[in-house]
């Protein structure tokens, strides 16, 4: 079992038994989702902003236009940290404390710099994209230069990651458990709903099979 | 319509036609979830953390035990900033650059500080809990004083905020339109699985109407 090393910024002081530094068990969560929260620094104000990422290995690619707030200035500065959670259940308690939820999230951190060489950058689009749909970059128009120029593509390189993961049930004080109170979970997940045709398709142009696919195993 | 002030932390800057800062449209898009990414800086690192929240008014109300880093770290630096995202679709376009996902994000800024009174933590406890499941609060067994005084509270003002939303179609160049390549949406959605009852439920507690309501209002 390979694991991230642990330093201060990383290691999980709260609810140490649902941390865990398990290199594939990080890539699995980011695996099952292509939203993260980026961080960075604002005049003083630390914000975070959704961007869609791709995965390969310990490399994580976002992508803007080339005046990007966020991202040129986390080029200025090297580094990075992104934040990617799934909910995957209301956790209802007899007590408030014990209200919880069940997810999965993890936090990265690493370097971060500009990708700048054609083939490159393109094979970092190419990651990106498969992340979010599996299948979709053979199928699409090939990108033109001026396009290729216009965008600026991130590669940030994992240094170091934790994950939490809740996926138990209720756990109230064991004197509540008698009480005549409703305990118990509702499960959550995000699902895809049939794909809808762009209006101006030309005619006979069918759902490709990978958009399929991506609907039948987001159920 | 009342609108959040703009200056240059709120300001939108790319896509101006997908940002707006009205409170009501803001407000909605709070309300429809329950987990932010709150921002804080550790040793100089940007890192945003989720976080369930609740919100009434311009007020939002945050809990953890009371040794929480972020928390702590943010009430000595006294403001803070969260973002809070609804994923719609993915928006599958004939080219690479304009493949994206509809969305409802918001980010807020704005002073932070420590509940202490007790009618008023409690209070925003109770703020807290229903606005993740509307009407829990008064189901549960009360809290009690060890209980509250274990939780560390915390209430964010909304000062200024701005949100991004993009809830149309595939917007790809004019000349792309008649290749033969599919475009279109996949729309997503997040949704609720039937009730789990707690094991350890005395016999004939029945799933309450809240529960079986919250999970009717997300299919």
């Amino acid at each position: 079992m390979k694991e991230y090393s642990q330093s201060k910024i990383n290691r999980i002081k709260r609810g140490q038994n649902r941390a865990t530094y398990d290199v594939d068990t990080i890539n699995t969560i980011l695996d099952a989702g292509f939203i993260g929260f980026v961080s960075y620094t604002y005049e003083g104000t630390a914000i975070s902003i959704p961007m869609a990422y791709g995965r390969k290995d310990n490399k994580i690619y976002l992508h803007s236009s080339q005046g990007n707030r966020m991202l040129l200035s986390l080029l200025e500065v090297g580094k990075m940290s992104m934040t990617v959670m799934h909910l995957d259940a209301l956790v209802l308690a007899r007590s408030g404390l014990h209200h919880s939820v069940n997810y999965r999230s993890v936090t990265l951190f690493g370097s971060v710099k500009k990708i700048e060489e054609n083939q490159e950058k393109s094979g970092a689009l190419e990651c990106f994209m498969n992340h979010m749909i599996e299948g979709r970059w053979d199928e699409i128009r090939p990108m033109h230069q001026q396009e290729l120029d216009r965008t600026l593509v991130v590669e940030m390189t994992i240094e170091t990651a934790s994950a939490k993961i809740r996926d138990v049930g209720v756990n109230d004080e064991p004197e509540d458990e008698s009480l005549p109170i409703w305990a118990g979970l509702v499960p959550l997940k995000q699902v895809a709903e049939y794909p809808i045709s762009d209006t101006k398709l030309p005619e006979n142009i069918a759902i490709p099979n990978h958009v399929l696919h991506y609907y039948e195993t987001h159920q």
